[in-house]
């Protein structure tokens, strides 16, 4: 059994910081950077492409709407073509700081209210992966299983790794229940809980305290809080404890 | 004798335009493209891109500061290091559309406030430099010659093309004379003139209607009104009529 | 008989421009000033400030989504708390052009995708009204009558001016059809001839040649190209002809 | 002995926070509010303004370049007929808010490198003072003593107040010594000392550890930090203990 852990990282702006990127380095094995266009800038674009790479962290592009007022939270009405472009300037920008920094972008991950659109949406989803072929045919798309994102990416002749979530109960139907729901965010042993149960048996829990089926090579762990980091490391200990190995996905 | 010459193209954002690309690009031999900072948005890169691969026109990077507001045109004191990552970002975008059009960077050209920080201060230039090297080595640096820029690509290895300008008058030193300054923006026939004497005996002429050296392997031509579009026509004829060849540097 | 002519005016951005706002500024009695978020800025604010007072026309503050790249066409999923924040920004900023110009800010207009929005749905609308009130009770709000807009200002006690399109053909349930539909956009004499129909009869063509009831105190006219401007001066003259007297609405 | 104590307040930015607000406005007596140049957004302002009112604390608008990447802190080459008008669009935008809140801008502080612009180079301090004019007579321009604010003020008749800084030490020539500087950073006990001795004797300390006049009715306190927060209670206590009443300017 072997599970990746990614997260989101990169996501200050300008003067503001946002999570302990250093700390979740040490955790994770994949890292989102943002790229500038929800969060992110040059030189925190710089920086944790460098972190990364000293860690033999995979850098993979975390993609969102244009729009940092909003975080990429917000959904905006692109047209595709428009969208797939704003990926793609996205994908180059990271590019040049994984060189720099002795890699390249592996992966690519929608973030916010586009990894929703793009989940339930196949223009949406179509913009990425296009934009993604057009940059290098060997990036990988990395999100939730079943959904329009891993059909298009099929359809592209794009690799898919599912992404599940330690920390967040889902639907009966496999797709994450919205942050508002009564049980929709776990507590830490809850989610150290799932972390182990996706990588075992590929079941994670619903807000009706059912199991779903949720299949993921990789999980997102956060890292926005200090109690955060502190659930990332539990996850990453409870794993290596089961007999679960942490490392990239291939 | 020989001769590139460049112009400054895809320099709308969103809904505005500026410029006539498309007549530009039947005219010039190499495309400096906005990249997002001072003009420029992944919608337009793409198309102007596209559009120069298809005429066989080079793609260059037209690197600005981060000021949509003020186009680039105002100095902005950014720290060195920020500003090399700022650089980097901006060629690493643009490269995902030159690929997407069947080609890659050739070549960086600074804009407006940043072309002149970069020329007169040498922090500036070397943090331009730097993000060229790490983007490319075979990254080629086009400004004007005899700079601190053309200094700074020499002491990186970077290979520099020197710049002259057809429709604007020196000073006796040899930078361009400001654009307030009587006599500093040439007639038409002034302006094509000043484009075969720069070519054919390396001569341009000064606010004080003397002339000084002006080394440029690449002439600069303007597009932004149609009388800069027709200007720019008659002054590739009138290099052909001078037995000029206008063709891409090497 | 009476009727308002407005105008979506300083709608350029930094070295961009947008329409011929001095031409139509002696063409309407009221300008909808765009405030900086999908278009404008200070400079522009002012400057097209000023020419309205200079000729007794009219500041309207023409408010959308915080969307310079995406021209606030897109519409975008904004919390309608944020909303309420952005549009009282929007007009607290334009409040103080006005005033330099020696008027003040008379009404309110959404623009582009928060026009429609905020016409079908009635937390956004409210979200325009209440940053309404709280900038000024006696401001008026322009925009489509029967609408979420209109209701919404009725609720809060606030002034509302219905407003209407010469060159757009209308659905049969009297909102706008969609640009893309066939028969969307009026030629210059059908524009013109339901610009006075508007006035006189209070009935607009719909795309399927039919009539509806269109509630119009104000007409739009667009200047955002040399043609729009003569079809706007036309349907001012024809108006004039047909003994409709254009003024501002009170 | 009275002194007013200010404090920049509602520098945060969409999802990024910045110092704590609601602890700072139970100590100081006037809140510099960011305007959305440099920092603050529409929400972040109406709930700065909201928390300013219900203590008591007076509204001023900090006012900052247009930069939110570099937080308002580099010098930008702005004419200064356009940054009277960036100036005016920020204290606009404010007042919405203020009034909003119950109340409304009573004056206006520069920020960052507009703040060391305005206080060295006159047709910049211009710019701001003639934005203030436009906005409202009575708004009051607080500012280092003995610059080009100060006679700018003096020159259109605005009111103007002296500030000094608890925290950081002086030149000989009475003007801030740059962080960089040894000893340009005080330590807690150190600041608070000088609070006192401002407010007492108009004494500051230099960086050679002489004293230095310095004219100051109110007092800056920072609160970027825990430890910010700290000491601004201190200096709060402290100067009571010594006999000055804390209390805004007038």
């Amino acid at each position: 059994m072997v599970l990746d852990l990614n997260s989101d990282l990169g996501e200050g702006f300008g003067p503001w910081q946002m999570g302990d990127d250093a700390a979740m380095l040490d955790i994770v094995t994949s890292a989102n950077i943002a790229c500038g266009f929800h969060a992110g800038d040059p030189t925190i674009m710089r920086r944790t492409c460098g972190l990364a790479v000293e860690r033999g962290v995979r850098i993979g592009a975390h993609v969102g709407y244009r729009d940092l007022a909003g975080f990429g939270r917000r959904a905006i009405e692109v047209d595709p073509a428009q969208l797939r472009d704003e990926v793609l300037y996205q994908i180059g920008a990271l590019g040049g700081f994984a060189k720099a920094a002795g890699d390249r972008v592996r992966y690519v991950k929608p973030h916010g209210a586009l990894y929703h659109s793009a989940a339930c949406t196949r223009s949406v989803a179509e913009a990425v992966v296009t934009a993604m072929v057009e940059f290098d045919q060997t990036l990988v798309l990395l999100g939730p299983a079943g959904t329009e994102l891993a059909e298009a990416a099929a359809a592209s002749g794009v690799g898919f790794i599912g992404e599940g979530f330690a920390d967040r109960a889902y639907t009966p139907e496999g797709s994450l229940a919205p942050r508002g729901l009564a049980g929709a965010v776990l507590a830490v042993e809850d989610a150290v809980a799932q972390a182990v149960s996706i990588a075992q048996r590929g079941h994670a829990r619903t807000v009706d305290a059912a199991r779903v089926r949720v299949d993921a090579e990789s999980l997102c762990v956060h890292g926005d809080s200090p109690a955060a980091v502190r659930m990332a490391r539990l996850v990453r200990e409870r794993l290596a404890a089961a007999g679960v190995e942490v490392r990239p996905f291939s």
